[in-house]
């Protein structure tokens, strides 16, 4: 298909196309004279998810192209898989060094983090700045979060073994994990929802 | 304090400052001249709480501006505390329809979610992008990452709970939410690592 029929096929206009092809997220097309090219499915797919990683999960289009090019050269075993998902999953950099509550609480959960792994970073960072704004996040809360978080995780991990090989595994880890964390917030705020109108039944006493 | 001094106290530059004055999510000090005022720790504590959300919460000044108000003007009673918290946490306006299977889903976990939640509606756009891309989200993943979430949840209540009073409740519910998502982000990493290796360790034969 030309570009206009693939900016038919996604509903992304022709100029946003050709500055993803500038900023190398989009694979260039078949050449098929000096001035035109010829696009695919795969080039349909790729605006897809493009579109999703900026608009649903906030990406930055520099993390969109480190996501991408991770995409198309996953490593060859499973084995390394989630430290190469790992290092491309938008992470915000620490400002500050890892809270020892922090390792404190990983060690308690027996959850063993590479020591260099973004995640604590932000974490850590995350936790103060939830506490300086004069959220209570004591041991035990995080402890329950952490817990909330391990169902989750196993869902994830499942996800991605059922995966059909390392390319598509790659896939759903880095993908499955941007565009999740939004699905994650909202269930939170109807859970908060649930569970604070069942506290408020159980609370009141029935009536005759 | 003089606004130099509150720029010492928070680390945040007087131009800083000013601007949040004219946008109105800094509340006026005390007037001791024609162009000068006496800030307090009041203003200290509100300036530390607008930096968080918008650094760590990713929240929009008039996002900020909205639960400013909020928390300064609370519910008189807890009743209706998650109804004004949820108003002005943010919440990415729904594009689509709600989808008839996060109803379903809602219907089977017993959680009533008003039907005008914005939280459904995100949650509706958030599983149609995570499947656009590629990422396999079925009703069973999406119903275990709301049993993790419903773990979450009942923590953020208790939390809310604990609170002196409904002021103090109002800002724990809407600043813990927005400044938790990124410490249940942060989890998810982890936990997605320490169930991937634990999982690994489980289906390696152990040696002599």
């Amino acid at each position: 298909m030309r570009i206009s029929e693939l900016a038919e096929a996604t509903g992304v206009p022709v100029h946003t196309l050709k500055f993803y092809l500038r900023e190398g997220v989009l694979q260039p097309g078949r050449a098929t004279s000096r001035t035109s090219a010829d696009y695919d499915d795969e080039h349909v797919e790729r605006v897809r998810l493009v579109r999703a990683l900026v608009e649903h999960g906030g990406v930055a289009l520099s993390g969109v192209r480190d996501i991408v090019v991770a995409l198309t050269s996953p490593p060859p075993s499973r084995h390394d898989l989630l430290g190469a998902a790992a290092a491309v999953i938008p992470t915000p950099a620490p400002r500050e060094a890892v809270d020892p509550e922090v390792t404190a609480l990983l060690e308690e959960l027996g959850w063993c983090a590479w020591s260099g792994a973004p995640a604590l970073g932000a974490l850590s960072d995350a936790v103060a700045a939830a506490r300086a704004a004069g959220v209570p996040l004591d041991a035990g809360t995080l402890r329950r979060y952490a817990e909330g978080m391990a169902l989750v995780a196993e869902a994830d991990v499942d996800l991605a073994l059922a995966a059909r090989g390392p390319a598509e595994a790659m896939r759903i880890v880095v993908v499955g994990t941007v565009l999740g964390d939004p699905v994650l917030v909202a269930l939170r705020r109807l859970a908060q929802e649930a569970v604070s109108s069942r506290r408020q039944r159980e609370a009141t006493p029935e009536g005759p």
